[in-house]
């Protein structure tokens, strides 16, 4: 069998049964995907036998990379004992209590299936306990497929209007027109603009949804002026600050939330606090939480879920957790810190007009000399989509380096000072065989 | 240790940091929920010892029981190989086959975290293919914690209006009005009623959602006529006929769908197929499912996400399956009619007003002599509640049994003829010991 006949014949049975022949967009790759076989630590192995370093972690979700011993370990033992029951666990009583005492904000957590679960549950426990509809996001950041949290998410120069009052644009076709009117979209970071959307909508808000540093938005941390003058806004107004740290828990040992003086009401988790396998939760104040609370005689928010707590996804996300401690977040941020060092090194090198933002253990590194400050700064149109494809294939084929799509890294703490320096290396060669096309489409 | 603080012990610590001190409401039990040390088979055994027969698997999702061997052994091997991937794997193609070959109305397949996804996803993709917005889903039906999918499910007398025109009920606290408006109630199984309710929003109509032996409703599975007569009338009025089988997919080989001659146009899925791992799915023909498509040119719906199709719930769930074939299915059903036909002679012999429901696999008790025909004939007031909650309790302090909260019954292929007699015993005595009560409350 030829190298690449193999993922290219499983792909074409593929397009047969699953739509467009992937599961996820994410996994998409032109001509077809390659088939993963095995993965252990930072390598996964595809099976035509390519060895690539990861650095995706399954969209941010692996803190500690494929295979994690402790984790195959509990999970294994677990399976003998069953998945899934119609009765509580002790393991969610306990790693519910290593949330709490992890992150200040926490009080009560109640657990669900997916990251799209947890911002989904968020934003109606925030209508909930407000009794109010509509919620105001940033223009551009992803918060998972419900349609509220998606408005905006693709906003493009041909529909996103003016800044000062960016237009609630629907991601899906078809969604409907109320969904839209109640959301309203900020631009991230910026305070004066911010405030005054927000006070057009004053006694109609629930929630301010933030992410502290959100991906699609350009990946660069909320400023703490910033989440303070938010914050101010919804104490005096009668709404709620909450955050998705879907993505960022992994910034501080207590959440990118860590780095601000003012404490969100609730947060949206997922990602890590699985252990690689499927999560969601909500996390905050009691005073808000209690929407949830089954005691209540009147009861909010009726919620429950299939799957919600199973003890599998339990063990093993509080074993990563447990192993994610102090010690080893300040260790792999350390790690990252010189990984951005470096690269930022190779950019020099290289001559090539390119910049680095991030937080903790994630970067992204962006087509400009002058890193992004807003999403209508870092969006990137069809040329630089097309030039950022171009680099990202170099990087999957030639240098072996599985990166999210958005040219963004998010390590693991099984990484070493070896893989930073691959894939530093990886780096300088695609800036340099790219350097002519990335100074081009920065002179365009 | 007494025999009760151990579970009390868990609790109390559980109200500190879990809301409620439950991550479920479905697992809530007054004074403190028993919580699970292990389960094999058809028993699940708390941490005090006791043995429970379990006729609920985990709200239906375990079709073969707990710690089923050749689940068991699939996902100890997948494991050691990683649980999730930035890449695709072959698992996820050989399940979504098996599903294609499986049921007749699929052409297309993908793979979600929940059957909350599922139905979200699944109206998503309705209004996506049809340009539409509104959903008529039935009266007292549950599809999951998606605010539109919600409407209605807890409608009671005080709010669900007049028969001939439902009213559409909000379910959580907050909920927007546009959400509400834009879900249209029908009463299941009365053809005359819901075409008259669907040509007061002719036009305006993306989907008709339809679970075809809806839980709540009462479960009484859809009359061919009923089925016949949507299916004809959105055919004419450009609309879609959406199933939700997140349940009901058990009931034949190929789903509950196999009893009607109209196919649907799409299905959500959950439940069995995750083989006790976190699922969900939507299936159908590829003309709708093309929404999904990363190769078209205007793609409608962008959908991903982290854990869709992780290769643990794809081989745990291609597995479970396997062992659900025909054969499987046809056993597993003849050994529910005898549990119905045991329990229907118990209800005579103890002469009480009581009837059973149900289709394939699953049934559920009423206490009312002539079975329910509609969703406000099942509604039960509080004292409706109340009994059944003491005869639940009953069932399981005294009998050891482990059901649905609605006095249902989900059984498993592991099941045999000692454990139906164990439980049509155990509700006879529960019969014979409520009879007072069970006659007083059909007198009232």
């Amino acid at each position: 069998m030829s190298k690449k006949e193999h993922s290219e014949k499983i792909y074409k049975k593929a397009r047969k049964v699953i739509v467009g022949g992937v599961s996820r967009n994410t996994v998409f790759r032109k001509p077809y995907p390659n088939y993963a076989n095995t993965a252990s630590g930072c390598y996964i192995t595809d099976i035509e036998g390519t060895v690539r370093a990861d650095f995706a972690n399954n969209m941010a979700a692996l803190i500690h990379g494929h295979s994690f011993p402790p984790i195959v370990d509990a999970v294994t033992e677990q399976l003998k004992k069953g998945t899934a029951y119609t009765l509580a666990s002790e393991i969610e009583v306990a790693f519910a209590s290593h949330l709490v005492d992890r992150v200040k904000s926490f009080e009560w957590v109640r657990f669900v299936n997916s990251g799209t679960e947890a911002v989904m549950t968020m934003i109606k426990a925030s209508r909930a306990y407000t009794g109010k509809t509509k919620i105001a996001k940033a223009e551009g950041a992803y918060h998972g497929s419900y349609d509220f949290a998606e408005v905006s998410q693709g906003a493009n120069p041909s529909n996103w209007g003016h800044v000062n009052n960016p237009t609630s644009v629907p991601l899906a076709h078809g969604t409907p027109s109320g969904v839209s009117e109640d959301v309203v979209i900020y631009p991230y970071n910026n305070i004066e603009r911010t405030l005054a959307i927000l006070d057009n909508h004053r006694g109609e808000i629930a929630c301010v949804l933030v992410d502290p540093v959100p991906h699609r938005v350009g990946l660069m941390p909320g400023k703490e002026r910033f989440i303070e003058a938010v914050y101010n806004w919804i104490r005096k107004n009668g709404a709620l600050l909450v955050f998705d740290e879907v993505i960022t828990l992994r910034v501080n040992y207590g959440g990118a939330q860590e780095n601000y003086g003012v404490e969100p009401d609730l947060t949206a988790l997922g990602k890590i606090i699985g252990g690689g396998f499927p999560v969601g939760a909500i996390a905050g104040k009691a005073e808000v939480m209690k929407v949830f609370d089954p005691h209540e005689k009147n009861l909010l928010l009726p919620h429950s879920g299939t799957f919600s707590a199973n003890p599998i996804t339990m063990i093993a996300g509080y074993t990563a957790m447990q192993h994610f401690d102090q010690e080893a977040v300040k260790k792999l941020n350390a790690l990252t810190d010189k990984a951005v060092q470096q690269i930022r090194e190779a950019i020099k090198i290289a001559d090539v007009p390119m910049s680095v933002t991030g937080a903790g253990s994630m970067f992204r590194m962006h087509l400009q000399e002058n890193p992004p400050s807003t999403y209508r700064n870092t969006y990137l149109d069809d040329d630089g989509k097309q030039l950022l494809n171009e680099l990202l294939d170099y990087m999957y084929n030639k240098e072996n380096t599985l990166m999210i799509n958005t040219f963004s890294c998010m390590l693991s703490t099984v990484m070493s000072q070896k893989e930073i320096d691959q894939l530093t290396e990886g780096l300088q060669r695609a800036f340099v065989a790219f350097k002519p096309k990335i100074e081009k489409y920065n002179k365009l």
